[in-house]
């Protein structure tokens, strides 16, 4: 089902990308303003859904890469990406047909849809991680078998950059990351080509009409004075794991990544309690009192208790009362090939992936 | 003039351009083994001077890159620089006609050479420094006029980066050494893609016959027990502006580059004097008890006393017994367009170019 997309769906898409984000995929503000700013200019672009893609369809995707903190002090030129998927082409020696969001973030998943804008073609509704994750060997259409090159950076600068061929999806990531962080700690990022049957099959499908919907859910309740984040729950599935306010944000800027623990102290219902939330670019895994109550895949999110509006890591800081939830992840991550590239360990945690989703028993 | 290398020109080769090097380009037993290697194995190459470029052949220059220490730790695997060329064939569409050295320098010149041999095409009689720098931006094939972009990087994981536009030569510079740091610090590269008409025109002329000539007069003087550093003066010219012997070399990878400074104590004719070497991979300023005696882009060299065999600077250690030469450069490199990139400020010393090679009045 294709739908072209309206100036009014850019807010709540933004807000439920940047949900879906996991305090990650960039600030929603940005991602917006550059996509509503190609539609006052009359650029249109359309959402299509996988079986619409052509089998032979030359699909790439794109999105924006560097650590959120980055684009706080260093806006977006807004051609990066469109200039990264250019770069792409003149390797391939062919057009792209259509676009396939990297990740769904509060910038990145509007980010793609402005590339879809600027090139005249269109989008995907999937991705390739169903939310957001610091790296690329995470991303779904390599985990299920895509080729890590080629893959093309480029900058504000028009500086592009094609990792022509690289040894692994490592390299990859690595090499993409270096010539980020050269760049500035900011860059547009096109990558795995790959046929529309590719596409189709290896994405996270639907995210970015479940973004919609959740922001949706969240403009409405909060019009009728409803609780926003029940809202959510309601739409994505998952639970309100701690309710707290931030005593504590540690953030540093370490090899191109925001990383860092958030910290809060409960209060109502958790009163007495407190959670640390760790993070690399998205939230990772969170502790009650040294517990680990919910980790990565799982989408653990921060909201402010009172708008329901996501909370993205870069914008952290003390005295923001925030819900901490968890929802479920797309099942295409919980496969033990996927567990492998996004699992607890993948992360370092020496931990088995245990789905907190669930309301838990007891 | 054309002639075929033979394997008993790749010593000389190798220790002249060791000398030309000033300190850098490479260790010069690691190149001449590539390259005996590559003979040995039934493989050609030839030298052709400027003039026997057809004027619209595709020529290239290629070279390694990283900081000279690395390849003591990480030896090349041999096809990095070959690599670099055809990912460079692969973006332009085009085979190459042939190739042009980037420096002159122990490994590089004989680096050259190898990747002609590897890839069927003759050398340019010439490099785009006349010596060893360095940053990129310092090549007389972008000084002259040539494109910073495209350019490749690959390393001996066939990781290939093709630098598919920069914004400017220190954008070339900036982006090919994070991705060389990231592959290790050493890659091979490719880069300014040019006309026959054009390598002719931007190059240091003649400079794979002069490290020949060098290291001959150098083996030939070590045979007739005349002092090989005499030698070299009278086919190189400058002179000697110090001997010593080495009391303290600091050094440590910086941002890719080996960065120090070499301190000799003299003795002989310089006793109760000390002097010291600044280096970032090559050598580029002396000074005597604080006076500065030579700078960039006059050629300082460092050979042992005894042989006359010159001292790259990852091979420099306490206890060696040198003489500090200064030659003159290529006129190529003392232009005000050259000076710009390759003269003292160029380096962060406040200071005008003089020149220091000729024997001094007084």
């Amino acid at each position: 089902m294709s739908w072209e997309v309206a100036e009014a769906q850019l807010a709540p898409i933004a807000t439920g990308a940047a949900l879906l984000g996991t305090g990650g995929g960039g600030n929603p503000y940005l991602g917006l303003l550059r996509m509503r700013e190609l539609l006052r200019r009359g650029r249109r672009v359309h959402v299509v859904a996988g079986d619409e893609l052509a089998d032979d369809a030359l699909v790439v995707s794109a999105g924006g890469m560097g650590a959120p903190t980055v684009s706080w002090e260093k806006l977006p030129q807004g051609e990066e990406e469109a200039d990264a998927v250019r770069a792409l082409e003149q390797h391939l020696g062919r057009r792209v047909d259509a676009i396939a969001p990297l990740e769904m973030g509060g910038s990145n998943s509007l980010v793609a849809l402005a590339v879809g804008a600027q090139l005249g073609v269109p989008v995907l509704d999937g991705d390739g991680m169903g939310r957001a994750f610091p790296e690329l060997q995470m991303v779904t259409y390599l985990i299920y078998g895509g080729s890590p090159s080629p893959a093309a950076v480029a900058d504000e600068k028009r500086n592009r950059t094609v990792l022509a061929d690289v040894a692994d999806v490592y390299a990859l990531e690595r090499l993409a990351r270096a010539v980020t962080i050269e760049c500035g700690g900011h860059t547009g990022l096109a990558m795995c080509p790959m046929t529309g049957a590719e596409a189709r099959s290896r994405c996270v499908p639907g995210t970015l009409t479940l973004a919609l919907r959740i922001g949706t859910a969240i403009e409405e309740a909060r019009r009728r004075g409803a609780d926003p984040v029940e809202a959510v729950l309601e739409v994505a599935g998952g639970r309100r794991l701690f309710r707290g306010k931030i005593v504590d944000v540690e953030r540093r800027l370490v090899g191109g990544f925001a990383r860092g623990r958030t910290t809060l102290e409960g209060f109502g219902p958790d009163l007495g309690h407190a959670v640390a939330v760790d993070f690399q670019n998205e939230n990772l895994i969170v502790r009650r009192d040294g517990e680990v109550l919910a980790m990565v895949p799982d989408l653990v999110v921060l909201c402010d208790v009172d708008s329901g509006e996501p909370l993205t890591t870069e914008v952290l800081r003390y005295g923001f009362r925030a819900d901490v939830l968890v929802l479920p992840p797309s099942s295409v991550l919980t496969t033990p090939e996927a567990l492998r590239f996004v699992g607890p360990r993948a992360f370092g945690y020496e931990l088995d992936y245990r789905p907190a989703w669930q309301e838990q028993a007891g």
